[in-house]
Order: structure tokens, then C-alpha cells, then sequence
């Protein structure tokens, strides 16, 4: 029992008192000399350079979870055929409660006082000659309503069971009837929480407060951090023209980016604005422009002589969608030694690089072979038992 | 000065023109050597074939921020006791904007001609036998109004302030009213921005255009990138029954999936479009389906007579929840060098199991000991100086 | 030909048959030793403890795809000037469908029975002492239509066409009308799935049936997993006073929390629930309290007399963001290779400075430096082959 308890205490104390190091070969030679510490300086110049300063490989990463709320402003005003009216937001933008994606009503196609009854189909939707190319009970994907079977003859169209009169929506106002939407103003209000740093910010950050939001209006260059947003800007900072998308609609992306470093002050982790066409993009490269413009459906009901109608708009808008970005850093110790332990391993190979440059391409290659391997025997047998003996010998004296 | 200046040259040559390289032994045995050299051979085949073919870990990956918008086309059609109507999109999509999570109506129950007034509670709702059980003022969470404190004789519940008459949804319309609903179609828009790598993708890849798009339906097999989907296919597709959902309505995730390699052109960069049910799915394990069905009800007000009236719609529908999930990968320097500097890490550890077994495991254990290691002294005292100076002789000969 | 094929066999079998190790010394020095163990111990222990065991260094890990479903239940009661009326869910829930992002509405300014026509703004909007005031034709940004060019006498401001009456905001209804909405219950429904490990789950796990749910109301000590929030629960629990939110509005995040370890049974999957304000937080440190509050303006729209009229309601509510956050992890062979990989070079740093230490740092510097090293020549020449042949016929003796 004690010799054990001894010999435990013999291999611990062996253990902490010796010290392994490998040996090693100094070669004093020029060539070899140089190209293997430009090898290893070079090594050292992208584990430094690259990866700590370039990439920021001491830091570890973390995106955001985050919420947008949006409040436009400004008033429309249409003089459709004499009859004026104005239009505020509780009627220009869907849905009204402030999404972080919504459209704003920039043109439409009013179809008023819809009830529910038959009539004929467009013409140009559903032709027809007589009553048996118009099958009873029958839909079209693209038409209106249910076939009764009937071709009516003023039309030459078939008669459907529907919202009538049905939707006209071959000519598209031209210039949209909206186009004042140009002087709406976005207000964007956005708060993101890095849960691993455990670090909130919200897009009215330090200095944009009540006094200045209530005058500032968003500029790249002067107003940066301003976060109310003039709609017309937005469609020219993202590519379009304002009477273009107007017209058919489409749909607008702001990118609201947080980019930070947190090892610097927080104060220095605020949003840029970019602004890009989602579809239909003009500087789009690809042609997958299939499906341009923007539209939707929605109708207003209402009671009229106890009978049940609507008002159906056809709306072209600009949708736009507030989309987050972000990406935050911070200092961390396992990317860190992670990226040490991973260079330290680069390292290693570069030394296998110069070793074969030393081994197989120098003239001296036998010397240095020599000097760097010790063989246990030569003949690929078992080895001499007396050359082992005389190296210990020496060693050990 | 001068002397300085001398000497800091000539460390720096000394640095230049000097290269290390550990000095090792070649052991010459076949055990050891078959051993070693087929760990190190799997170390290799790990680092080469699962780290960089199978994990492509000389990539770094990025995932994408989308936008989507979709479209829903098709007439439905109902006949309630003899009414007929027919059903258009602005009336059985909510919302109706073109949001990527919406709901397309299916069935529904209609409470018609609702005022504000005092009428008695639906019968089970809150039962009673004389006033002093129905608590005026009180609400109760799951009823439709204030208690007004009496008990209706003739139903024996309690008497409200609410909507009246109440909605009555205790059966629900079986077979669904409007199960047309399964020829609707949906169009879906998508595009997807990998910032890391600046691209920029729509779901209208090459040759999905304007003609493909106005004459495709979408099919697994036959038409992968239509992006034009018929109702009853996605519901079929996402394992459920078509008549089942339609009644007491359902969610269904369309995942567009985007994992994309841009180290072969970004033409391969494609879609793919998955179904699958997100809740009471029937090929769902685990029994968490406390509360299957999808409904809500939303009011359509006007005015009769002065008095304010609303028709409450409770919807049963199917909701679609459009997801994008993204991944793309190029290569870059940093994860290759990462992944080629924790490999030879891994062989170093190969190394030290082959010496375990070289110095622990073989017969001839103390002869490779004394091969590869050279003491400092024997005695775990301080060193001999007389044995270093003969080694370091040796050495310097 | 036979030859070369001879020359292949021998290469190949010298290595599978051979086996190189590098050369130590073992250095029997206290001092050394206890100090270059004890690096390297702490290295091995920041490795397994920290790495491993803390930061799970062995797992892979996956965010989840999400999507989320809510209801609302309970019943509103107000009493305006002696005009009862209850609100019920159709009423007070933006957008009615179920999203994950909601408003409830807890205060409201109605105004009733606005038609297009002309009338003067609010006092304070536009002030004017002449029709010069105020250009017609033009707009003001915050103002509530179109100027007709007309100051009106009585109000001593512009006239605009506009819905009339304006509304007026300036008085918000104190205490809110809608207090009783502290009463409402959430229903969260909400499925995650983790493309990676292919595993999905939702909020109704394990034991969370119907029955459950027909009876529990989440308490963060008492029910955790229980999905039916009390309105007035979640605002506490947010840091907010109900009173206050409820009458100006504000913003509120539920962050259902997924942080699985799918290495034990994925039962152990289970949400957390946390709740924070978004904006105007009282533990907010920064000042970014520009614009707090939350209020969007909607209308109702009908027909009286043949004349298209409106009821605009300026809306107060309790915006509810639903945010899923997750995180998954899960053992995988090539971080755990990575880590260790990445290890062992860490400890190749150790060795380098428990060398220097050895080698420039301790008394006997030299005598280990002639240990570790074998010089090729040491006049910074051409080496002497001389001097090599010698060593090299020692070690093959």
C-alpha cells in the first residue's frame, strides 16, 4: 500500500519536474534561411494582419433580433373628373397600424357601387358566339365570377354571376392620380437587442431627440441619423422614378444596417440607410422582371336600399419593407485562441514546406538528412541493438 | 552606438539566415509504422474528404434577407339557402395587401345585422336560474358582453350588453362553404440578398418569364420553378385533407428554400419550394395538438336607420406562412486556413497517440525511449555539467 | 519499366513501413518543469473546462425557422357620455387575423361622421389674419387636407378641404377608455423547426393539452409553459405601468425564447418567455425616448344620404411584437475536431514560451541551448562537412 501510495507520488513528482522540448537542427544557410523566414513571416503577417485586424478574428459575432414600427404623414389630393377629395392616411396606406412592411396607395381604379348580381364579362376576357361556348357553373382563373351559361349579345362576352359591373382595369390612370404621394414623409422607428452582448439600441439614438425629429428630414449626406424620410427621396435614392412606380407600383426595400463593434463605446453602434428596388429594379441585371409593378385588391362595403354593395379599388402602391440588417462584434476569448491555436497549426505547415525544400531540393540534401533524422536501423530490419547503446551511452554520460 | 547598431544587424541576419527544424527519429519497424501511418492517413482522409468535399469547410456562409410578396387569383362560389354569391379575392384574402403570412377563407360562419344592445347569452355559455347568478357588470373571459345582472326566463342564461343578436358557432358549415377555394392560385414574388457575398436573386430565375409565368402551374416534378401555385396542390403537398382544413381551417408553411454555392455560377442559384403543415399536421408525432384549426373573425360596419350595425364574420380559413430559409457558401481564405491549421493540429495529436504506443505498448519501449529522448541528467538532481559538456562536444565537432 | 515499378513498391512500402518522431529532451529541472507543466496544464484545463464543458465547444449550432399565431380573447366595456357599448375581439384587435404582430386597442378618439368638404383647421394648426395666410392649393405636412386659400374669421385659421369635422387630438381620454382590456388573454401558438437537426417543435409541449389550456393563465413561477398571457400580466411584467401604456400606447416584446440542447431527449426543448418594453422603457438607460407612444389612425367608411362618410378613430393600443429567438445545438464531429485541433496548437504556444523561458531566461541558458540545438556549423559559413559526417556516423553507429 505505501509503495503504491510512493510510486504515485514518484510519477506525480516526475511529472511536474521535467520538462519535454524537442530537439532540434539550427541549419546556418543562407537560402534555406531566408526563404523559410519569409515563409514564417508571411505566415505571421496573415494570422496578424488578416485575421486579427482585417477580419476581427478575436471578436465573436452575433446578429439582432429587432422591431420596426412606421408612421407616415401628409395629405393626397385627387380631382378625378371634377369631383375632388383628399386622401390622409387612415386612407393611403394598408394596413393602417403601422407594420414594418406596408404599401402607400400611389394610383387605383375605382369600381363604385358593386352589388352582387350577373353581367356580362369584360370584353376581351371570356368571348364568346353563342350560349354553348359559356358552360353554366363554370370559373375561369382569370375572370370575374360564375358563367350562368349565357352569351349576352351586346357584349359577346359571357355572362357571370359577380360583383357587378365588373372591374374594368385596362387603362391605368396616366399620370397616377396620387402623385403627390412624392411629399409623404416615413417616420422609422426600430429598437434591436443583441442578445448575446446583451446590448438594445433603437434608431433615435443619442442627439436625435423630439426637438430635432420635429425638423429634420433624412439626407445621405446632411442628416444621416435623421429618421423621418421624404417618399419621393426614397424612390430616387433606390433607383426608380417617382412617376414610373407611381403609375404601376412596386416595392422598395430599406435596409436599416447595424454594423457594430461593441468594443468601442455603444455610442458608436448607429444604423445607415440604404435604399434598393426589391423587383423591376432598372439597374437589375437579370431579366427576371416577369411581374413589374405593385397591386392589390380591397373593397369598402356598404348597405344601399337594404342591399348589400362596394366599392372595389384596384391600388397600385409602393410597398416597402423595412428590413433590419445587423451584425455586431465583440472581443472573445475562444475566437481568439481559436484563431492562435489555427495559425500556430499554419505554422507547423510551413515548416513541413521548408523541410522539403531542405530534404529534396538542396544540393546538401544528404547532410542535412543526416543531421535531422536519426535512423533506428538501416538495413529494414530489426535494429542493431549495439548502436542504441552506444547513443544512449553517450547521451546518458 | 555604433556598437549597437552592430549588433541588432547581426541578429537580424542571425534570424535571417538561420532556419530550425526539429530533429527526429526514423523508427524502422513495420508495427509501428503501419499503425502510425494509417492514423495519419485517416486524420488526412477526414481532413481532406469529410472537412473539405463533404462540409465544403473552405467555404464561409452566409444567409439572406428576403422580401415576399404574393397574389392570390380565383372566384369561389356559395350558395347559402338558395343565396347565391360569388367570392373574390378582395373578399377572401386577409390582408389584403399581398403579405407573405396571410389567410385565404374557407368557410365561415355570418352573424348578420348585429346591434349594439341587451340579449341573452348563447345557450351553455353561461347558464342561470335566477338573477342573483349573473353578476352585473361582470364579464366573463369566453363570453360576448357585460352581464347586465338579469336571467332570461325563456333560455336560461344570463342577459349581456354586446353585439346582439350573439354569433352562434356551434356548428360549423360541413361540407365548407367555399371548398372552390381549391382552385384559387397563388403567386408568389421572392427576392433574397446575400449581403456577405453582394448577390442579389429573385425566384424569377432565367427562363421564368413574363410567358412561362402567365401558362405554368407549379408541379414537384414537371414545373419545380413555376412560381404559380394551385391551393389544393399546396395542401396536398403539405400532407393534409383538402375538405378537413377547409372546414376548421389550418396552417401550411411554404418554405422557399435557397441554398446556393456561388463558387459555380449564380445561374445554379435556384429555389426550391417545400409544404408542410404547421400545426395539427397529421403526420405530426408528438401530441401537441391541443388546439387544431385556424379561425378569427373580423366585422364589416354600416349604417341601417341611423343605427350603427356590423355583420361579424367568424373566418375559417387556411393560413399560408411564406418562409424563407437561405444559406449560401463561397470560398474564402480564413475558414480554408482555419480548417488546413486545426487538421495539422489533429495530426499532431496522431502523432502523440503513435508515440504512446511506440514508448508504453512495444517490447523495445526503453530502446526507442532512449532514441528519442536525451536527459538532461538521471538523478532528478541538478544536471552534470560534465555530461553536457561531452553531448554539447559531440554536437559542436 | 520492371525497375521503376520496383522503385514505386520500395517508396511506398519504406512508408508505410517507417515512422518519425521527433527528438526531446527531457530537461530535470524543478523550476522549469513545475512552471511549463503548469502552463500546459492550464491550457489543457481552458480547453476542456472553458471550450468544451462551458462553451460546448463540441456542438454544432442551428437557429430555428419560425412562425407564430396568436388570439385574443375577452370583452371591453366603455362608457362615452352615458353611450354604453362593449368591444369585442372583431373590434379592438390590428390586424384581426392572428398575426404575430398586433395592436390592442386601449384608447381611442373617435370622430364621427366626417364627409370630403371644406372647414377650418384645428386652432394651432394653421394660424392666419388673412386669406394671404394661407396659399391655396398647397398642404402642410402635419396638416389635415388641402388649403382652399380662405382664412376663416371665427377660428382665426386657414381653410382646407379635408374630411370635416377635423379631428382633434389634443385631448387624450384620461383615464383610458378601454381599461378594462388589462383583462384580455393572448393565445400564443408558435412551431420552430430546426432545418439542421430536422427537428420541430412548438409551444404546446409535452403535457400542454387542451385541457391544460382551457384552465391555466401563464405565471413565470406557478405556469411557465402555460400560452394564455393576461394583457395586463404582460405589461407588468414588461417593467410598464398599465395605466400609462394603456392611454398613450406603447410597444411590448414577447421573446419566446428557444435555447435547446438536442443532445439529451428533445423534450427538454422547451420555450421561455420574457418580456420587454421597445420603446419607452422606464429601465431604459438611453435617452431615446423621442416619441414614445403608439397610435395609428383607421376609418370606417359608410353611406348615409347617398353621401360617402367616415368614422375616423385615432387608435391608442398595446403593440404586441411576437419574437422568436433560438438557438439549437448539437454534438458534431467537425467543431469538436476543430476545437481540439486548434488546442493542440494553443498548447504548441506553450512549449514556445516555456522554451524561451529555458532558453534565455534560466542561469544555464547555454548548456540548454546546446541540449536542444545541433548546430550545422557555427561560423555562419558553408557548413564544415567534416563536422557533419562525424555526427552522422555517431548516430548510425
Amino acid at each position: 500500500m505505501k509503495k503504491m501510495k510512493n510510486q504515485i507520488t514518484n510519477a506525480i513528482s516526475d511529472f511536474f519536474f521535467e520538462y519535454e522540448t524537442p530537439r532540434q537542427v539550427l541549419v546556418r544557410n543562407r537560402r534555406v534561411g531566408v526563404v523559410c523566414r519569409l515563409i514564417q513571416l508571411g505566415v505571421l503577417a496573415y494570422i496578424i494582419g488578416w485575421v486579427f485586424i482585417y477580419e476581427k478574428g478575436y471578436q465573436s459575432t452575433d446578429t439582432a433580433v429587432s422591431s420596426v414600427f412606421t408612421k407616415m404623414k401628409g395629405v393626397g389630393y385627387t380631382n378625378d373628373k371634377g369631383k375632388e377629395r383628399v386622401w390622409d392616411v387612415a386612407d393611403y396606406v394598408f394596413p393602417p397600424q403601422g407594420d414594418s412592411s406596408f404599401v402607400v396607395m400611389t394610383n387605383y381604379i375605382i369600381t363604385e357601387g358593386q352589388s352582387m348580381s350577373k353581367c356580362p364579362e369584360l370584353p376581351g376576357k371570356h368571348n364568346c358566339s353563342s350560349n354553348t361556348d359559356c358552360e353554366g357553373g363554370s370559373f375561369k382563373r382569370t375572370g370575374h365570377g360564375q358563367m350562368t351559361g349565357v352569351c349576352v349579345n351586346t357584349t359577346k362576352t359571357c355572362e357571370v354571376l359577380a360583383w357587378c359591373p365588373v372591374e374594368n382595369d385596362h387603362i391605368i390612370p396616366d399620370p397616377p392620380l396620387l402623385i403627390s404621394a412624392e411629399n409623404y414623409t416615413l417616420f422609422i422607428k426600430n429598437s434591436v437587442t443583441f442578445p448575446l452582448f446583451g446590448v438594445t439600441r433603437s434608431n433615435l439614438v443619442e442627439g436625435i431627440d423630439a426637438s430635432y425629429i420635429s425638423k429634420c428630414l433624412h439626407d445621405p449626406e446632411k442628416a444621416p441619423l435623421c429618421p423621418i424620410f421624404k417618399l419621393g427621396d426614397i424612390v430616387k435614392l433606390s433607383g426608380f422614378n417617382f412617376e414610373t412606380i407611381a403609375k404601376v407600383g412596386g416595392a422598395i426595400g430599406i435596409v436599416v444596417d447595424w454594423t457594430c463593434n461593441f468594443d468601442v463605446d455603444v455610442r458608436h453602434c448607429k444604423p445607415k440607410y440604404n435604399f434598393h428596388g426589391l423587383y423591376g429594379n432598372p439597374t437589375e441585371t437579370d431579366k427576371a422582371r416577369a411581374s413589374v409593378g405593385y397591386n392589390f385588391r380591397y373593397a369598402k362595403h356598404y348597405l344601399e336600399d337594404k342591399i348589400q354593395k362596394r366599392t372595389l379599388f384596384k391600388v397600385f402602391g409602393i410597398r416597402i419593407d423595412i428590413i433590419v440588417q445587423s451584425l455586431a462584434r465583440k472581443f472573445d476569448i475562444i475566437p481568439t485562441l481559436t484563431a492562435i491555436g489555427s495559425g500556430v497549426g499554419i505554422f507547423g505547415v510551413a515548416t513541413v514546406v521548408c523541410d522539403l525544400v531542405l530534404l529534396y531540393l538542396l544540393p546538401k540534401r544528404e547532410f542535412y538528412k543526416n543531421m535531422k533524422f536519426k535512423y533506428t536501423d538501416t538495413h529494414i530490419q530489426d535494429p542493431d541493438s549495439e548502436a542504441g547503446s552506444i547513443e544512449t551511452e553517450v547521451s546518458k554520460k
